[in-house]
């Protein structure tokens, strides 16, 4: 098992994989300043990499052009094609997210490539640390408080469906945007009013709170024209989120992009999800392998 | 717009379509204590059905020789090829669960067809009636509060989700017995402990209570045999439920098939249920058609 | 320590105390089922009365003649005066409420008594299960669910709180009659909104399920004549409760009178509830002794 | 009805008495932005004084010489005794709370004092903002989630009660401090572990975020030797705080006094609650003057 590169939370999968008595090989920790015992430092080459059986890249894989980013050294790391073409068949290789530079070298070689942050139950994991983002922003600015306010969802996905629990449970009244009748259903048993998006502008009138989930431009101009002024919005989709922003700024309305909330608030909690999940996968693969 | 037959639940359906100024012809229904002003009573006639664009079965819809229950008339009601036939290419007919007959006709003729409690949001709203009537047993049937005692939940579909979320509410530990991984992670995240149904027997040693929503033989003999004497078992799903009913009477455990629910404890909130749902189709099709 | 009589919650109270290495004899418990090990059957005689610490009565003490009641035993059990006398003035006498039979032979000879119900404690233990009895009955004598319906709560005392949170928690919205400002307040706080109980009245216009715990006629035929008819009323307050039953039978309105829901719905739970307070008090008197 | 000073709190009170058609007169407001229409700019002097029944002060009143801040004016405002003395004997004073300077001239000329920060309701109202203020710190200094978490809450008092239900509420594990066995009773109910804070020291091996609400010394040196290296405490308790800090700083334990959230994180809110418990007692006094 090889790690190349990574941040804070890279660490915590190291040392949960450590603890289960895996073999561990580290590339580019050289500058770690409490090293792992029970792991050794390595370069990056491919007599290595024929040996190792997972190989562990940081949440955001490689760039377009193969370097791997890490806090823990003053080298450059490049993954290039010799290096993934040296693993073994049964080798796999894990990331959060990978660019296409990293799932064309793998495809071509037939490589198993695993995107973590692609996997429905790690992004339900990390709703968890988004929405203390969330409200911690909420918190900071506003001038009300969440309880007694009116809060409006965007989308009742992964991260919604998180987001309008928590809202209601400090108190706020919770609207749900949803665009399936079965969310409806379900953002009633939860006891957030549901209303379809398409509907949205119609809604927006008494709202206090605005938080967008939805990946595309669903706060247009028609919503945010019939916004209350002293509304605060907060868009955790993915960049460039779904408010028109400019829009927004010309009406007087706060609106704010807020990306990578789980590395911000909660980096051990976000680290851990991604080393209990790798850990799962891994003794998957061996308890599959034993049988 | 007819009705034929129905028990105490299609009267909300009915009150609710008048209320829309539907045209409502009633089939069925001469014995009805206070009768309905806006609607007409009727016999079932192929001329009668031609006229109308929606024909509404009870829940249950016909039996596999056509006949169609009601507890308002003492005729029989008979639905047969004839009256299916003359029904117009626009007409749809609405039920609760069809039996192949009824399916079989409407598939000859090109009759929509729809089976309103497949539908996931009236499976999602009737899950509140039935989560209820589940708590109602629960605290009948055993000399232990809710609160503080250890409850399984099987399954985190469409019921298991509500059941998992209103137990917890209520102050029960609740274990949540899921085979995805994202169950695992939206069960955690509502703060209820997940265990892959694969390992239930090794998670039924504490259990109080046990609430089965999965619809195949789950508590089995292997699982019966670690639980305790004092549990109870309320077995949710559809006939013929989920439990080894047989081999736990034997061990002594009390273990109850609870079917139909939303009808017995919450009449009211079920036909509200399945009249808003069809009011809302109906003014979909409206709107498509005028549009 | 001596138990004289009682019902099954007295088993939980005895097998505590057993477990706790306590010496037990037991008087009116001849006809007992499986017979504690560790315990010793025995007659009511001065003589053994004066070598307890603990004399512990049944929930109902004594009535007015002295005599308590077991369901173990077919002997009639009388207390007398000589009996308490017997006690040494270190020695403490349990029970859950005392009537002046009981409380005037304590007080004459200075010997300690402690009514549990009357504790706060016990009181917000017990508010639990009778909670989970009110729900029960809310469940079985209405035809709409309690999720979405409009309940009110007449009194933030003990039972009230439980009983609000809980209702709220299954989906109700619930008002909350008080009569303090600071009530008011944590009403809100938690979600549920407040009302003066002097405007009951004025609040009762759209409420499905009403629950008192007042001890004092509140629904007064006043407030019975704003309600729907369809409401129904759950009179929770100890006896003759808080409803004018009469006129509300009149009127055609469901009230129910539920007393000593604890013993009937959790008598497993109640009986912890009892031996745990009297296992905690025991072990405080037996530090403050050491000390 | 006469305002002294204040800061941005002070305008949700001014708005609130205009719209209920009060006399306003407003003593130092004079760079006052928006000026109220429906107020007037007044000087502070006796012949004033001698018109209005209500005199109001900022949260902070007088300081202990009796001036009075003001954010609104660049003059100096000063309280003396002629304009006490030369209130009606129907006149009231509030403010949030009174130094002793005030409260004796209050005594001296028999003029009644209200202090509202010492009102149970009020106490109750901010507890919410200052719990939102507590969970955003809590949120901001860990890189761990609330969710999932071991909090203690030491004292479960009127915030105490607030922030217990909210950390349980966003997913935490709860242990609550607490002196009486009714506040333990309570606890139970609410779903957070209580344990006496005689024990504190036993408790705090496990715990992650620590928040205090008791005004006295109880997060001693004997309890910091137990806690984890990486917890973090918020004291909420009043200046000093009921925290060693001194110790925690030496053991590296993250240690963080939080005063006077609710002005910071919902200055509106807390605003507003001023705002309506003032009108509610005034509107009361009227009500009672009209009788
Ligand atoms: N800021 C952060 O720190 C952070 C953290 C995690 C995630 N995110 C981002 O947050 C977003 C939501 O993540 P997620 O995991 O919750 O995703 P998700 O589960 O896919 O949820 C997205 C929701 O939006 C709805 N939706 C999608 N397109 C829509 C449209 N055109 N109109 C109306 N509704 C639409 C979806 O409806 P259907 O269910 O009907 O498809 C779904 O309910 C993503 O952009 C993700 O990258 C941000
Ligand atoms: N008693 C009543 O009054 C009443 C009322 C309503 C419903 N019901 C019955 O209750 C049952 C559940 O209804 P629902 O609407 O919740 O259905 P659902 O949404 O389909 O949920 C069923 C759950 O069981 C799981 N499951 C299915 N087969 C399984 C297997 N072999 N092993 C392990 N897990 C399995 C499913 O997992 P996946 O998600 O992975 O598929 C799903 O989570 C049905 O039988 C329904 O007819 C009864
Ligand atoms: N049915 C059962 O199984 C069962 C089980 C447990 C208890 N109980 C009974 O339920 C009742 C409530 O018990 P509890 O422990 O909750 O008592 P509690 O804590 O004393 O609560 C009673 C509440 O009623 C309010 N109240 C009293 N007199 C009032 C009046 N005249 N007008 C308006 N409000 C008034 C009190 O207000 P303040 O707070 O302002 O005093 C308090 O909030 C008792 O009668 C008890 O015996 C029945
Ligand atoms: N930081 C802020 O922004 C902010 C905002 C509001 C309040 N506060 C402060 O927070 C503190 C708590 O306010 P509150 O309104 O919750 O007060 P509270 O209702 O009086 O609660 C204080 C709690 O501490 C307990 N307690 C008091 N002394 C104790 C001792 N020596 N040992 C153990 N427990 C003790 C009390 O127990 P009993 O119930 O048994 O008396 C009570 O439960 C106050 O200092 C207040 O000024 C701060």
């Amino acid at each position: 098992m090889a790690f190349i590169g990574g941040d804070a939370r890279q660490l915590e999968v190291i040392k949960s994989c450590i603890e289960q008595n895996a073999k561990v090989s580290l590339i580019g920790f050289d500058n770690l300043q409490s090293p792992f015992s029970g792991a050794s430092n390595r370069e990056l080459t491919p007599s290595l990499l024929k040996t190792v059986d997972m190989l562990i890249l940081p949440i955001l894989g490689t760039d377009e052009e193969g370097y791997v980013s890490s806090i823990f050294t003053t080298k450059k790391l490049a993954l290039s094609e010799e290096h993934i073409a040296s693993l073994t068949s049964r080798a796999m290789v894990y990331t959060g997210i990978a660019k296409s530079y990293l799932k064309n070298l793998c495809d071509q070689h037939s490589i198993r490539l695993v995107e973590l942050l692609k996997r429905d139950d790690v992004a339900i994991y990390n709703s968890i640390p988004t929405v203390e983002g969330a409200l911690m922003m909420a918190i900071q600015h506003t001038n009300i408080t969440i309880h007694g306010s009116v809060c409006a969802v965007l989308g009742l996905g992964r991260v919604g469906m998180t987001l309008g629990r928590t809202l209601a449970a400090l108190g706020a009244r919770v609207k749900m945007g949803v665009r399936r009748t079965d969310q409806a259903a379900r953002s009633e048993e939860m006891g957030l009013s549901p209303f379809f998006m398409k509907d949205l502008h119609r809604h927006a009138g008494d709202v206090d709170l605005l938080f967008n989930t939805v990946p595309a431009l669903v706060v247009t101009a028609k919503v945010l024209n019939r916004m209350p002024y002293s509304a605060v919005i907060i868009d955790l989709a993915s960049k460039p989120g779904g408010v028109d922003f400019t829009y927004a700024e010309k009406r007087g309305i706060k609106a704010l992009l807020a990306p990578s909330l789980p590395g911000i608030v909660a980096s051990k909690t976000a680290g851990r999800i991604l080393a209990q999940t790798m850990t799962r996968l891994m003794s998957e693969e061996l308890e599959e392998e034993g049988s």
